[in-house]
């Protein structure tokens, strides 16, 4: 980062929370890799305005946004050289002192990103195929009223750059690897402690908020969970608490993460009030066996499709239908807890080395919704297994 | 909203937390308000898919998501009738029970909304001038692509929403502004409790996920918090924690608010560490006049722009200036801690009964930022004040 002393006093304010920002190295390289992949695809610039993507090529930001929406930021890449940062000069000092690179200029009008200056400063870069987000899970702080402007100012429509942000933030560097791998730790355990102190009456709003209070406690900065309970109930897993008392006999159905320095960990794990039946252990042990069939497939070159037909072979094999709740058998993971690509019949992405995926084959029944999620980390030759809780239903 | 029993084995499933969900009528009273604004608008319908807005227009959804962007939620709102929401199939269950109104359509695609069939309701309803969220601090789920998409299935350029929007979800409900109260006696409790027990020693950082943790605690389903310190870097207040320890003499400057249900408050305090020096307890005392000028200024019938100038009235007799940071003296709030209107001179949004408004004049200086923000919600005859946290700098 920019070793910034402030200029009145002498104190050095670049005392960053080493969880937060990365080394400047990090940085330069994620902006080489993504500017790479905009020659790959032809184009000569972009422009990303999506919170996550300008937090993860400037450093600018939080690890766990609750933002106002009053001052966008935009930044313009150009396919070669240095990017150009636009933020309300309300942020400046901070921004100046956490990017990477020199050129951050501000604007003063709210909620109202300077669209003529991104313009001007992306034809004066030359550049005429340009890249913007218009599809695929990016949220631009831009507006969809200021998109179509900007592209009425470059001179015509822009392409999409969605797959272009994807393929740099699908591959994971070390150090973002060693987040995730950390937040998956932290959820690990809280499962543990979770499940091991279970209380004589609880309701799933309780277990809902009670798990991300462990995953906090346990050293996660952020922290999601779902929950469902009760005979009938299993299809309703939308993070949506309800007061219901979970009785005795249920499968209780957790699914959660912790967010470490940005990045998420997702992975469900499942208990008995009272034990499981032997019913309800042969559908979780099934459905174990057809995650450990689509982990098992994960290895660099291998496609996503392929995963999914190793999942599809086992659970054919124990008569389990696909789960249309998910709409897929696993996902990308990093600073959203469901990022591209799919694990799914319709998803040829190549595996590459670095990638961070969920496998969650599942099934729901009356007597419980059997899914035993994993997270993994794409290794030179397989891949390595964060989630790291029993996979067999506790005893609650 | 809909009675629902599962038909499987009879257990009723809507034991929904009460401070999620709101009563039929309340839906039914905003649904009426916004079909209200569109018809003044000269609008026949409008297709929203922000997701605060959907989860205010139909009842479906958490207080404080950390969602997926894989499926999106889309809701068709004729000027007259009843509205369409399409859904992703996965969470049809849910929002079944959750909603008040019958039409809800799923699809199945991940990560894509049914575009078609969208256009086709709106078409089928005979609308032709629709309603789109193309700016004003919305962030619908449809990505800029879809938008536009949207815009040529429906036969041309569509207008933006965004004012009928902010029109209806400005004015509070009573039930609204109740979580809202009841967020700010959280905040006002977590200052208390924390400026009480401030520890020996303490980083910005643990202020910034200390005084979050207390406000859950005591009661708020989320928190979000900053906090700045140290001499001459008060410009620097944008949520990014720094491990600098707090030292004895500083300013440590709060910003923070619960959520309730939904609902956020925002309201910042400030203390020093072993008292406060004269000059910094009268730059306090002189914001905090100007403060109440601004609340004193508020009242059904007048305008922002004139609860500014009340304001910039008594910052110009104390030779204080506007603060560029905020770039205003205030904001709407609700269910994003920053909402439209501005407090600002360029503002004349006319002030209403059920308004929740902030009031922030603030200085920046070498020594603090002096910053004592209100939280209001605006009655019949002027404003009920929810920031209750004593103005003056805390001795920490």
């Amino acid at each position: 980062m920019t070793s910034m002393t402030d200029d009145s006093n002498g104190v050095d304010s670049t005392v960053l929370w080493p969880r937060l920002r990365f080394p400047d190295d990090e940085y330069r390289e994620r902006m080489s890799r993504f500017q790479g992949v905009l020659v790959d695809s032809g184009l000569e610039a972009a422009v990303v305005s999506d919170e996550r993507m300008t937090w993860f090529l400037t450093g600018f930001g939080d690890a766990f946004p609750i933002g106002s929406r009053a001052r966008p930021r935009v930044l313009a890449v150009p396919a070669v050289g240095e990017p150009t940062f636009f933020v309300h000069e309300s942020t400046a000092t901070t921004v100046r002192e956490m990017v990477w690179f020199d050129d951050v200029r501000t604007y003063s009008t709210l909620a109202e990103a300077p669209l003529s200056e991104i313009a001007s400063v992306v034809r004066e870069a030359g550049a005429q195929r340009v890249g913007v987000e218009l599809a695929g899970q990016l949220q631009p702080e831009l507006t969809p009223g200021e998109v179509t402007r900007l592209q009425e100012l470059l001179g015509g429509p822009a392409t999409d750059v969605s797959a272009a942000v994807w393929k740099v933030r699908m591959t994971k560097s070390p150090a973002e690897a060693e987040r995730v791998r950390e937040a998956c730790r932290i959820t690990t355990r809280a499962y543990a402690r979770f499940f091991s102190s279970w209380p004589e009456r609880i309701t799933e709003r309780e277990v809902m908020t009670g798990i991300a209070s462990v995953i906090r406690a346990e050293g996660g900065d952020g922290a999601w969970s779902v929950c469902s309970s009760g005979r009938g109930q299993y299809r309703r897993v939308d993070g949506v608490p309800r007061e219901r008392v979970v009785g005795r006999g249920e499968l209780v159905f957790i699914d959660c993460g912790a967010n470490v320095g940005g990045y998420w960990a997702d992975f469900s794990r499942a208990g008995v009030v009272g034990g499981p039946s032997s019913d309800q252990h042969r559908l979780q042990a099934a459905v174990w066996e057809a995650t450990c069939a689509g982990v098992d497939a994960i290895k660099p070159g291998a496609r996503t499709c392929e995963v999914a037909r190793a999942i599809e072979e086992v659970m054919a094999r124990h008569g389990l239908e696909f789960s249309s709740r998910a709409g897929r058998y696993g996902h990308g993971m990093g600073l959203l807890t469901t990022e591209p690509p799919d694990l799914s019949s319709t998803d040829e992405t190549v595996i590459e080395a670095g990638m961070v995926l969920t496998v969650e084959p599942g099934v729901i029944r009356k007597h419980g919704i059997f899914h035993c999620e994993q997270n993994v980390l794409v290794t030179a030759d397989g891949c390595e297994v964060l989630s790291l809780a029993p996979w067999e239903l506790a005893t609650l």
